[in-house]
């Protein structure tokens, strides 16, 4: 008579699902994407958990159980921003420095039966999969690792573009065209210069996507500051004074990751608090007030900060059908036995718009950033090329509106029922 | 044989148009309803003229031709936000102080064969159309003069709620909305504190709306700063830690106006620029500091600055149609005779919510202004209370979408022929 390890256990085996990082308008579209999906295969797969707060939930057995939702509530977070589970940043290390929490995780799912783990996130949160799957083997406990991508940053490697870019890109793109024709209207009397600072810390996709503000190249009097791009401070305000001399008004869309030839943040400089410390503003500020000095412009600032990636409001539908694509993909691929990969999204063609799913392996992905192709940044530095254009426009196509109700978006909450914990020894993160 | 006065000269006549002051998402829709409403009554008005940037277009004689624009891009405005003619923030003073500029705009118009006045704008604007009304009589040449309120700030009086408002509201408890589900997700690990700075520099008509974000009272870890209300710094920071020791995180939403109690503004307080000067900037950042400074807490703050009133992508429906209301009985009060006046909106009842349209002498709103009441402001003064929510609710009602290509509001922009001018003299503003 043999005994049967857990990990060789006949199917369904349970899944654990969650949320890492810096939230999205759509990460949910994704949740729902794998949630629906699981549903689809009792045979392989019998209950959907899902981590309190990320990884969090994992680390100290606080699992939800997705299974005590509504469908109705499921099909909801398809049209919810941010993360409806809770998401982390909770970085695990090396499996060298981080041993005791990897350990403690196949513990965790050892104890739950968990046979599939589908983590939501980006480079990081697919290098994590990739040591889970590792270590799962080498504690023979096998365990199924499919990433799912998720980042508003678009700096993922391996996918065409990433779930949650598409929607910030919009919003980035119409709050410009919005904000310019305000601006436009004040200018003759008032105010000349606006400044939209935008995220993307290392890689300007987002900032370039407010170049689709313009409906054609040159169509607005618009300044883009690329981290990828150094800047330099005289050229910048040259340019401002032309469009402002040309144009009546300009308006500057600033990269929060824009920064000098030494690397500098352009966000750390020059501002100091009351004691006289540097104060961490935003770019926009910086930006405007280095305009209001150097050409006493009158002007106006905004900083988008979690607005944009939240705005669920004005969410991509591309990017909806996307990130409910790769969840989806995420347990198809899993189910059928592929371990330790995440699907991305391959672009067949540009015009028309066709894409499909494919997939890669977590370790090509994991840790890696993609930035911006400098042939999508015009040459002087301050626009997007007809090639970004060509990129980037079919990823904010189409509209994928919420209901309403009181004038409001009707987004849902989960009731977020805990699984009753099984083990005795606890962690505490 | 008598002479026949031009003022007297027999219909039609033809009107001017201006829009005035800060731009709103739906100026536009009230110029549509001026517009559309003109052309039913070829026997009273005969062409209509819009001022190119305002009243400062009337004073320079550079008059736009509305009868060049097509029904199809007149029709666009009520979809398009932000001033189409161009705005401005140029305020006339008494007929005593700038005679010769009230000489001027009768020159014009008398130039021009305008009778009729729509004045888009704010009290400040009521005022001057006041005025043109009063200086036009005592220089032979009655203007018909009536106003079209618009400010995002509702502190017109004689109104139950001016056009403009009810959009920034609808974005502001919107974006309040999807952030705090953001800050919710990553509370555990990351962000505790959100700081939204929005606009209303002297009443907190817009920050109560991000009240409205909680679906009920106290559904939301939220706090408020009006700029009714004198901010208290401890008592503040002790609001914030009971809530993220409570609730994990808070959302403060705080009115540019917050100040304290000797009058001095928030956003005037703490930074200094790299040369020691004090710095205007955002009471977000000032907020937000101070909570890390205070508790440690991780925050992240966002300004909205232009982003909320010009956001007619998620305009309210029910500010919308207000928008084109005033315009459309602006016209009709003016055929009828009426002149010094300015169309408000009576609210019959709440709930259901039915309006009307009434009017108001200028002179009666004339640079008046109205404070959110004290009992829309909980007794702590850091949330809205149930007479608020009933006031604001019905006013963020209703999604008005603009038509989209290419993933972008098709706003409309105008062809903006000029009139041929008349006179010799010239004015430079």
């Amino acid at each position: 008579m043999t005994t049967r390890s857990r990990a060789s256990k006949p199917l369904p085996r349970n899944a654990f699902y969650a949320q890492s990082g810096g939230v999205t308008a759509v990460i949910n579209a994704s949740a729902c994407g794998v949630i629906e999906t699981a549903r689809r295969y009792p045979r392989q797969i019998r209950k959907l958990y899902a981590g309190r707060n990320g990884i969090v939930g994992a680390l100290e057995e606080d699992l939800i159980d997705v299974g005590r939702e509504s469908r109705a509530t499921i099909r909801g977070l398809r049209y919810t921003p941010a993360g409806a589970f809770g998401s982390a940043r909770y970085k695990l290390k090396t499996i060298e420095q981080d041993r005791a929490k990897y350990e403690r995780l196949i513990e965790v799912f050892r104890a739950h039966d968990i046979g599939y783990f589908f983590y939501n996130g980006g480079n990081d949160s697919m290098d994590t999969a990739h040591k889970v799957s590792l270590i799962g083997q080498q504690l023979g406990y096998p365990v199924t690792c499919v990433g799912v991508p998720k980042t508003v940053d678009n700096d993922l490697p391996g996918t065409d573009c990433c779930p949650g870019f598409g929607s910030v890109a919009k919003y980035v793109a119409v709050a410009t065209r919005e904000a310019a024709l305000d601006v436009a209207s004040m200018a003759r009397t008032s105010t000349k210069v606006f400044v939209l600072e935008v995220m993307g810390r290392h890689a300007g996709w987002i900032a370039a996507a407010g170049g689709l503000a313009a409906a054609t190249e040159g169509d607005l009097p618009q300044i883009i500051l690329f981290p990828e791009i150094p800047f330099e401070k005289e050229r910048f305000l040259a340019r401002v004074r032309a469009l402002v001399e040309e144009r009546g008004y300009c308006v500057v869309v600033a990269s929060e990751g824009a920064a000098d030839a030494s690397g500098a943040f352009l966000a750390e400089s020059g501002t100091r608090d009351a004691f006289g410390h540097a104060q961490l503003g935003g770019v926009a500020p910086v930006v405007a007030e280095m305009i209001r000095e150097a050409c006493g412009y009158k002007f106006h600032w905004a900083v988008a900060d979690y607005l944009q990636r939240a705005a669920r409001h004005i969410a991509s539908k591309t990017d909806v059908e996307q990130a409910y694509a790769v969840g989806k993909a995420a347990v198809e691929l899993a189910v059928k036995g592929l371990n330790d990969v995440m699907p991305v999204i391959i672009r067949k063609s540009a015009s028309p718009y066709r894409w499909k799913i494919g997939s890669v392996p977590l370790e090509s992905v994991a840790n890696l950033e993609r930035k911006l192709p400098r042939d999508y940044i015009t040459r002087d530095g301050f626009g997007i090329t007809a090639a970004a254009r060509r990129y980037l426009e079919p990823l904010i196509a189409g509209e994928d509106y919420p209901p309403y109700r009181k004038g409001l978006p009707a987004y849902v909450t989960l009731k977020a029922v805990s699984v009753p914990r099984k083990l005795e020894a606890t962690f505490k993160v």
